[in-house]
């Protein structure tokens, strides 16, 4: 549609805007008049070059005061929409035309936000589209069965709250501005205290940067110490999150598989530039990495000038023997990135965690971190510091401990009858999830189709793997529920898997002819 | 050095180890020993194989009681530094070698973290190195002249800290989870609103995805968009922080220049698939982009089928008209992501920004995020809602503009003898920052230089662009520092500048022998 000829146009888009003006919206007038005559300046249909009637015929017609159109008109020169030639009046500016923009959309009719062509539809990039994989649906709600939420009802919320007001109250203006500093000192002086003697990790405070969640950690370090199409080893199965922040910068993932040792680190790997691992609970399998293994991977690591990402997300929660000495306290060679986070023992919506790094690493990783994501939340790292340094970080852990301990009981022996049925448990020595080893891929499918039915969101084992079709399985999350709800939907899992197993006995007994 | 012959090596050790415990220290003692054993039979102090003697007689030699030596004895076991044989004993365990583990680094002598050899000190990758270029070292403290840095101390701290507390009290325990909606939905209704009549900017609270910071939405929309090698089309001179974020995705940046008119789009430049713009205010130049380049970006990302990155990072501030409307309102094509702080308006250790997403890219965007970021804060966002639907976020922004204003006028008149004598200074029709634009990058230098010794910090403007060697200035923050403050580092400023001058003055007068 080409622009409507001068005069006839902007007659129309007179009695037009002073209808659309005259009906209650909100908004003041000179903005509304603003908007209409812009957006119909946009859709080009008010020819470039057109003089505009003046502001006093303008304010008359449309039944403003004079100032309201002025106000307008003066916002549209400022923008380039109209141009005042000094002597001759205000006109229509001649812009160029824009692919995309219709005549036929005036201000009634645009979408808030014109949907695009198809094309934008398939327009993420490769490794966006790679990334999507890691990432669940967005109809994908936390349940009872979530791994690694933690018991929210259970988290001491009064004290909490109690500390960040303290904390609030007494932050220096500082804190508010921009910071490079690592984290809050107070901070990591109680954190480094407590990994040397719960996990013997070997550090002084400057070593920790305090970063926005564990993720955060990955994305810094497989950046700083990594370019696009380097190699970095992963956990088969293990932890999306962390291969989505590798596929995100643009990594070569390699599989390295998980056996009841931990990582198999075999002759013949492709020589990575970062190897990550979950040596104190391995996530999902929950073998703990034995000394042995450590001690290779550690050799591994120097002989190929590879970085180890030491993930240890949930190992506060032990119920067998102490926690596992750390991988970092081994290593010798400055190797070991020692990466943890607050959301296991606090809660997820915090979005703290840290990284210990080497002492060569300190100066790039703060740096480097300060610019890429900026350093925040000090006054929530500064009551997390006293809520550390006053012994209640140990005391809920202890207190969580026993809580899982007891949730976890209560998951096994919902599925007890399935296990004397033949369903294998993981260990659960440790950490917030079982798994679930299944015999077929089939079951796995058929059991997450009906948790969708019910409501129950189970994740499926073979998707923790990068190379198909990954052993069957379900992870069961088992602290972020009450004991009753776990019962119940542990009851439901159960029922299932035995009436799944009836009817495959079923088939199978009555063999492949009776399914035609 | 050898490990030591067992039964040598093992008295030596046992009474090296009684003399440690003897010692006052804190920490358990069955702690202290296991700590001790486990150092010397990692570093090879101990031969493997050797018979340890039984926890009898160790309690004895070590003056401890039988239960603290056993629990000792059971954590290194449990670790795998020694083994039990059934009816023979506990023996150290035959452990691989380490590369880099000195047997000489006992308990006492190891540094906490063993500095690696040179080979660390330059193991960042060629990404990493270049990030590393564009984060200031970490000497730089944010001082009066510290670009966008808002004025601390006249946030309204005392209503924001009981806004805090009062959602705080209200907040639902999921808040405290794992959650993927894009933000706090109060938060996102009420930035519709503001930046739809305050910005022109076109969207649906659904479209609008909260994020931890500016720099993350630029994180988040590099990664999901493009691949490594792709092209981005950087303001030349323009934002590090932005540049960071594209070095880290593995990009290729293009410096597009940018006149008085803002970006200016040439024919023959390379195809981008992103291209990042500051069009309300452009950083650091301070020019508004007009209309009709805003409509020929338009075109030309819409030719490439290129996304655009509107960072609209200052702009509440504005002296002169009003502010003018958003490019991603006149973009019909859907190409356009809309990124905006709080970090300005608020302050930056807040670390909450956003993104305004075309419709088709909501979903993916809110995935992507939740899975490489995490979501989080919702205490905070839930209060910054209240702070902006109850109008202090308005009346903040109106506050600051005023108090910008004087700031900015004060700094004009500390330089006001340097300006008649001939120094440019930028427009200052909006933002927190002037640009003081030098005669050659040796005056540059030298004030940086004399900055450094006075402890104030002055940004050159030459590190603004990509291609040295750039053009010289400085860039001056005045928003983050008092009247006071300015008017004496402006006067400082101001006579160097002066001197130098003199200086130069004197030597071109006197010509290049006189150098000699």
């Amino acid at each position: 549609m080409e622009p409507l000829s001068s005069q006839a146009a902007l007659d129309w888009v007179i009695d037009a805007l002073a209808m659309e003006l005259a009906e209650a919206a909100s908004g003041p007038l000179s903005r509304r008049l603003y908007l209409g005559l812009r957006e119909r300046i946009q859709a080009g249909r008010l020819a470039p070059g057109s003089l505009l009637p003046s502001s006093r015929r303008l304010a008359r017609e449309l039944c403003l005061g004079r100032n309201t159109v002025l106000a307008a008109l003066e916002q549209l020169v400022a923008e380039g929409f109209l141009e005042t030639r000094p002597g001759a009046g205000t006109f229509i500016a001649d812009l160029p035309r824009l692919a995309g923009s219709s005549p036929a959309s005036g201000l009634a009719s645009a979408p808030a936000c014109a949907a695009p062509g198809t094309a934008t539809a398939v327009a993420l990039s490769s490794r966006g589209t790679r990334l999507l994989g890691y990432s669940p649906g967005s109809n994908v709600r936390p349940g009872v069965f979530t791994p690694g939420l933690p018991a929210l009802d259970r988290f001491p919320q009064a004290l909490w709250q109690r500390l960040i007001r303290r904390h609030l109250h007494r932050a220096p203006t500082d804190w508010l501005g921009y910071q490079a500093q690592g984290g809050v000192p107070a901070l990591r002086e109680a954190l480094c205290d407590y990994l040397r003697l719960s996990r013997s990790v070997r550090c002084r405070p400057e070593q920790i940067l305090i970063v926005q969640g564990a993720q955060q950690g990955f994305e810094l370090i497989a950046r700083l110490l990594t370019d696009p199409g380097d190699r970095v080893w992963v956990e088969e199965p293990g932890y999306g999150g962390a291969k989505a922040c590798f596929e995100a910068a643009g990594l070569e993932l390699s599989p390295v598989p998980v056996d009841d040792e931990g990582l198999r680190v075999a002759a013949g790997l492709p020589a990575p530039r970062l190897i990550q691992v979950t040596p104190s609970h391995q996530y999902p399998s929950e073998v703990t990495m034995t000394l042995g293994r450590r001690l290779a991977l550690l050799e591994a690591a120097e002989r190929h000038g590879a970085w180890i990402v030491e993930d240890d997300y949930d190992s506060e929660f032990r119920y067998g023997q102490r926690p596992i000495a750390a991988l970092q306290g081994l290593d010798n060679g400055g190797r070991v990135l020692y990466v943890g986070t607050f959301s296991k023992v606090l809660y997820p919506g915090l979005r703290l965690g840290y990284v210990v790094l080497p002492e060569l690493l300190v100066d790039p990783c703060r740096r480097a971190n300060a610019r890429l994501h900026r350093e925040g939340q000090y006054v929530v790292q500064s009551a997390l510091a006293e809520f550390i340094a006053a012994g209640h970080f140990s005391r809920h852990v202890r207190r969580m401990r026993d809580c899982y301990r007891d949730r976890q009981a209560r998951l096994r022996e919902a599925l007890a009858p399935a296990v004397s049925g033949g369903l294998e448990l993981s260990e659960g020595q440790a950490g917030m999830h079982l798994v679930a080893w299944l015999d077929d891929h089939a079951t796995e499918a058929a059991l997450v189709a009906r948790g969708v039915d019910q409501g129950i969101g189970l994740s499926p084992l073979s998707t923790y793997y990068l190379t198909p079709p990954g052993r069957p399985g379900l992870v069961l999350g088992y602290a972020g529920a009450s004991e009753a709800e776990i019962a119940r939907a542990g009851g439901w899992l159960c029922r299932e898997w035995l009436a799944l197993r009836e009817e495959r006995g079923v088939r199978d007994a009555s063999g492949p002819g009776a399914r035609a």
